[in-house]
């Protein structure tokens, strides 16, 4: 097989030499392999917020494998796994972390349980499973060195811990959801669809009432960022609704954050 | 022709994954590309700085092509661009963050507006020309898989908006200038010469006399950071006057900021 | 000489452009060189805190050249070095920050002065020596390009400066040692082994007192982080006695910071 690159994503933050070390033990593994930083930035132990960015950025990175550590349960009994997808490798703790990025690339094909010992770096401390477990069974199945079997027992492919993700609501004239991501602009990402608010008979180009708290804004729908201090929504990246001010910060100016419920509604009409 | 490294500066920060999937995006077109991370901590939107700070790292990038984006107003009327040099390739968006790099390293001898659409990533939104605009282009002009021409249609090379930066004022004892950058350290930079004090008969050794707001300052035109918690003036690395503390921060010190205002003076003689 | 990785750190920070401009110089001298950034996030001239976290990451780093810069004596009359050791070879200035991490791989068995001027990037100002004179170092050096004859005068591989750590204490039933690091979790390693909290009769398993200033803490001594809100004292992924809280911040519950220090106690027993 093929050498092939590992795309790595964490919540080491670029303060102490963790992204490095983990660079370090693939490279001495793998010399010849590739490392893509999907990002370092996830906040400490935010399994969500390190899954959907794991999710937004999947289709951009080339086949290989990924290597995705955010795990507040390490040294517990979460299982360090290695999964078979369509698209390549995803290896990481089992806590849902790696589940909504597998599912978008057709699911997994199989899983291993990372217990090999001989593709595990000895250590007297449990705490850094990223550098120990992950890095050398990221980087072997990187090089082809060893094949997914190498790793571990194997175990059912549908055992992959689930993350749950809150769904949208619909009334006829309303959709309820959440603020997923707010990036480093401010820009306030939803887990509202486009399809969502034209069911609701909202349009492009038109105003959107959007509710938070018990505080309701009427903004414009645009095709893009466009000017302007007024906050607006339109479809961003991704693909979904999400809440910008062109030349400001959504978050700031509508108090919204990770995790805060969003409702948009159709602008009441007549009277 | 040979595939050439990337230099690639942003203002995406490392909090998201804006850099991951920009560097996924190039190595899913362009396997044998090299991509160098110049910074991504330009401050949000703010195309001056990342103008400057492009201007000071070129001369030390290895020839090939320049991904630059600092785009606050992607999605607007602003041209995506690609402009050709004797260094090699810049690729931007035409809002005066290319000039001034364009500039020291010859000009451009064409430009192209990036408006092909098979170089260009589908996309629902428009808000992330950096990665379905911008690193496509990039990727293609490095690996050599694309010509200038295939981008799309020729401009002038003339039509390159300028950035407008301030010019230092002289009069017979005093030369007026600006602040251009503090750095991670506190160091501020100016857009004031060596020259340009020498000028007023200002000398390295001597002491100089700079104005802020209504505060004077008596400083040692030093060779170098020397030691010490008084602030003092020196060459820095990009050949300009800067203000620094050697063990603190000249930022904090004699409060400087981004765009502020210095004078520089000849000390008061005789009386 | 096959080409050899470089394992880059420095207190450069990801603002500015200095990193993205030192990889700039090794790529333009010594195109095939591949650069690992072990981390740029070390506090401004904290040379000590440089110091550590080399010596946490070389055994973690392939082979090769290792260019640290963390340099508040820039332009001063500290040397700037290369030694040679079993490992590869170790580029910085000789402030101390070096030292630890030569001794772990078993000393310098050469050093030489970086003066050789053909191997220096010109320069108006001395401020930037990670540029002008250690990269173009690392980069030869690497590349195999340079020996370490060609780089400057000899000078005595005993020269080197030397990094003055705090020693642990032991009395009968106390240790006390002092905080080394804190990382983005909160986490707070010491410099006290698990060896020396056996030595007055603590056991994993088994209740510690830590005592900080004068506040005393009974913590659990556990095999890994585990889980729930109370403090913790366990053996970290570098093998020393650390202090965490399995879901918040060890920094902000005990109020530790590097430098601190703490005595580590047997209950009391009996009365």
């Amino acid at each position: 097989m093929a050498v092939r690159p590992i795309a790595f994503l964490s919540d080491f933050g670029n303060a102490d030499e963790f992204v490095g070390v983990v660079h370090g033990v693939i490279r001495r593994i793998s010399p010849g392999v590739e490392v893509i930083d999907v990002t370092h930035g996830i906040g400490r132990g935010n399994v969500r917020s390190g899954a959907l960015a794991l999710t937004r950025a999947i289709q951009y990175m080339p086949n290989g494998v990924v290597l995705a550590v955010v795990d507040p349960g390490v040294g517990s009994t979460r299982r360090a796994i290695a999964a078979e997808t369509g698209w390549g490798h995803f290896v990481g703790p089992d806590n849902g972390l790696l589940a909504p990025a597998v599912a978008i690339v057709g699911g997994a094909t199989r899983i291993v349980s990372l217990e090999a010992e001989e593709y595990r770096l000895p250590c007297a401390g449990a705490t850094f499973d990223g550098r120990d477990v992950f890095a050398p069974a990221a980087a072997v199945l990187a090089s082809g060195e060893a094949r997914l079997d190498d790793l571990g027992p194997d175990a059912s492919p549908d055992s992959l811990m689930p993350l749950l993700l809150p769904l949208v609501e619909h009334t006829d004239n309303a959709v309820s959801g959440e603020v997923w991501w707010v990036d480093r602009f401010g820009n306030a990402q939803t887990n509202v669809s486009p399809q969502d608010l034209e069911l609701i008979g909202l349009r492009p180009g038109g105003i959107v009432v959007l509710q938070v708290g018990a505080i309701e804004h009427e903004l414009e729908w645009r095709g893009g960022y466009g000017a302007g201090g007024d906050p607006i929504v339109h479809v961003d990246s991704s693909g979904m609704i999400a809440v910008a001010v062109p030349s400001g910060r959504a978050d700031e100016e509508l108090r919204l954050g990770e995790g805060m419920g969003v409702v948009f509604k159709s602008p009441a009409r007549g009277g």
